[in-house]
């Protein structure tokens, strides 16, 4: 909340920057600052999970370290600090790209910047996921939320929240049962294909290690969503803090070539 | 010029949407969309390299990887594509924490997101770079800067354009001359002394592998910024194509635990 306020508190402090310059007329030497009017929002929320080696994530075989932080000076030994980072591609609060399970579809650099950057919703199916970690989001979820929200815009990005993320730092988070099968929320196929052919939305993401519910291991949906040539983001932060609708969504992918995703910097503003 | 003419179509287009919901007075099931009207720019330019295993990187020491992308799993084989990245904190276009040189200071993960989100202005020092490839921004260049656009605003992110982007794929980036000396513009500690003192930035960038110049092997513009809690950002794309004032940053800095710095997706919008 603090950095909200501060936020909102500089963008009036530049609107009032700005009025006075208006008013005084001509400019002093040097003129009064004007770009720190440009702020275009009030409210910012994070949407990042801090990564370490710690993170949850989908246990496949080969992936040992999912993230390791390997110094490679101190400041003690050398006068500089720095490390390098061993990292799977899908861990953390991270973007899914089309090749990750679609042969020619767009890598993660290849995502264009503008569908990056979108308009964002919310459909909150906590009440349900609380009573069932199976639950999906389903399409009568989708109209349910457009009659008291309004039609889902076109090219943006559709959230589910499930509330899981009170889950990150204990055993429900991937969720696995004595059959080594995990349960978690994730959307229907049938929600994405709705979304795809009805919405023509830009994304989706969810607050859960994946989209496609714990319990599908052939990622139907990953696989409807992907050859539509269409991006997903998991693991996000703090959805439960944004609005419904309203806020806009900046996925901070990492422009790395040919790969199948990556961790991000996820952002609301509004 | 593609994306930013279709974000600022679909921006018009979402005006004209409001205005017509607002025209028919009362909603139809579902409601017309209004999400799609919060895009809060007109313009977007992607101020990120593409990073793969042939970036210019600075030669230290033990560094003999800068980035290896590793393939886990394919579709051929596994049915899903993904890779694991080994890489330096400090390689394409990414940033510095403070703790990169200062003991004690924030961590990449600790720098506010308001911090990272901020006004930006371009200082153009091309014309002398051009002539001279140990050229600096000096407090003069940042007077001379004021005169013509206003005072820098506090709270901004100050970028240095050498043109030196043109050199990316060249051995002029990293600018080595027969003793190994690295040659390349940069930041004089004298200007970055006086944005701290007198103008209280946020951060500085800049189109060059670091923001001291290439000639400084003691990184005293590092240290004297560092010091004082501020980021920087290196090998930054595309300056010529923002405003030099007026614009808005958005440092998507990969959240990690105790990390010095790292490759982030860097974006201006106006």
């Amino acid at each position: 909340m603090n950095n909200r306020k501060q936020v909102r508190s500089s963008w009036f402090a530049g609107l009032l920057v700005g009025a006075a310059a208006l008013a005084t007329g001509c400019a002093q030497e040097p003129p009064p600052a004007t770009a720190n009017r440009t702020l275009p929002f009030n409210h910012l929320v994070d949407l990042t999970h801090t990564l370490n080696a710690a993170f949850p994530f989908i246990p496949v075989r080969k992936l040992t370290y999912p993230f390791k932080l390997i110094p490679m000076a101190t400041l003690a030994k050398n006068g500089v600090a720095a490390n390098s980072w061993q990292m799977h591609e899908h861990l953390g609060t991270h973007i899914d790209a089309p090749n990750h399970f679609i042969a020619g579809e767009k890598s993660l650099d290849q995502i264009a910047l503008k569908d990056l950057i979108v308009p964002v919703v919310v459909v909150d199916i906590s009440a349900k996921a609380n009573l069932n970690r199976d639950a999906t989001l389903s399409v009568e979820d989708l109209r349910q939320f457009e009659t008291e929200y309004g039609k889902i815009p076109a090219h943006c990005c559709v959230m589910m929240y499930s509330g899981w993320e009170k889950h990150l730092n204990d055993s429900l988070f991937v969720g696995l049962d004595r059959q080594q099968q995990k349960h978690y929320p994730g959307f229907s196929n049938e929600a994405i294909q709705f979304l795809l052919a009805e919405r023509n939305i830009a994304g989706i993401g969810v607050d859960v290690l994946s989209f496609d519910p714990g319990t599908d291991e052939n990622y139907t949906g990953h696989k409807t969503l992907f050859a539509a040539g269409k991006w997903g983001v998991e693991c996000v932060a703090n959805l439960a803090k944004i609005p419904k609708t309203g806020a806009t969504l900046l996925v901070g992918a990492p422009k790395v070539e040919g790969a199948t995703g990556g961790f991000a910097r996820i952002i609301a503003i509004w």
